[in-house]
């Protein structure tokens, strides 16, 4: 069995600030669920070190993989290079790579704001691939990418491989019943099918159906069984349909 | 000076595995600003008790509020409730208040699923008001939501006037150079007026600009002052508009 799991920090006074509305969390959790991987854990933290260091430090000893999105620009509120430094207990050092693809992208009037984006903690990877020119800067297991969702996407595609595992199956049925009246099946389910994912969704005025129900597993077999059983077990007629 | 820092818990499975799009976290951030509270941190966790009581114990020390959304249904994954009991340590016990609400809201067939929602923290306080009809609960400085986006909504706009605070003031500044260009000038203006929310949000292929320049501060005076020094700095034809 691959399994990874994943946090995804997002550093942005904009987003808690309801200036503009995050979309790479729900990109990253999208993609990663694609290719199997257990997205555990969203924090949208200020533009403050010690925000940055105290919750890379928590991720990074949890989880198999974190993702930091923004404050690797060349300005004051660009801090997370600096927190996670400081979170490693690193220097912040010149990468000569880094220096060199700097050099060839900014004019020379930028440049002095730009050679910023080389200074990176200490025994920094830095990973290219896909379609992307500016290659993530990577500490242990902690990938920095920019806040601007073009680039976001495109540097989380390109390092989705590595955090490839073992698929989720789903199946899903659409009940016509509320969450009361479907609740205690559920949780005879469950009792015969601890490993199951099992998610209640209700929706308020929806026209078809009022609750989603969701089954997963990575065990194939053991979903289909599950799902054969929910269906056996729920009443006639609160099935709409199935996924 | 009336300042309240809040901190927003989302406990869902459904947002971290890309099923559902978070909107909560959005309008919360919006509504919180608007009047003057500040939105310290979101977070994202799976519904596992450890992950929620974890949380909360957390962030009810560090902030003046905290807001939890989803996972206080009638179901199997819905454990925000004793999550919030175990933060703190308290029984869960039945509510007599809550009980005749549910005894009145669901029909016979429904009942034992709806009692389990009178089921909370010893302790908890009923909130009323705005345009809600079952109360929220509140544990300490912890206020426990619906996740449905519809209920979330109105009850986080029936609780907004005890989160109140004195305001921000904003002004706006819209540059047709890059971060590049401008981040000396935005770093002088920061070391003059130190205390200032500086935010430099720079958009791809935007037609109209390159980078929007926010700058904020509760106090009116201060921010106009910052606001006239950073566009005395700026070059020349930098600045395309202000808000």
């Amino acid at each position: 069995m691959r399994e990874c799991s994943c946090a995804l920090i997002i550093v942005g006074n904009e987003i808690l600030s309801g200036k503009v509305q995050d979309s790479n969390s729900y990109f990253a959790a999208r993609r990663l669920r694609e290719v199997g991987a257990t997205l555990a854990r969203i924090v949208v933290i200020p533009d403050e070190l010690d925000a940055i260091a105290e919750e890379v430090r928590h991720c990074a000893r949890r989880f198999d993989a974190v993702v930091t999105s923004g404050g690797v620009g060349p300005t004051h509120d660009d801090l997370t290079i600096e927190g996670v430094a400081r979170a490693f207990d690193r220097k912040i050092v010149n990468n000569p790579e880094l220096e060199r693809v700097i050099r060839s992208h900014f004019s020379e009037r930028h440049l002095a704001a730009g050679l910023k984006m080389a200074q990176v903690p200490e025994g920094a990877v830095l990973n290219l691939g896909g379609d992307v020119d500016f290659p993530t800067v990577q500490v242990e297991n902690v990938y920095m990418l920019p806040g601007i969702p073009e680039l976001f996407e495109a540097k989380m595609s390109a390092l989705m491989p590595r955090f490839a595992s073992d698929p989720y199956f789903l199946r899903a049925i659409y009940t016509q019943a509320g969450e009361g009246t479907i609740a205690e099946y559920l949780n005879s389910c469950l009792e015969r099918f601890p490993q199951l994912l099992l998610g209640s969704y209700p929706k308020i005025r929806h026209p078809e159906y009022r609750v989603k129900v969701t089954l997963e597993s990575k065990d194939q077999a053991y979903l289909d069984e599950a799902f054969r059983h929910l269906l056996e077990i729920l009443p006639q007629g609160v099935v709409i349909k199935t996924e």
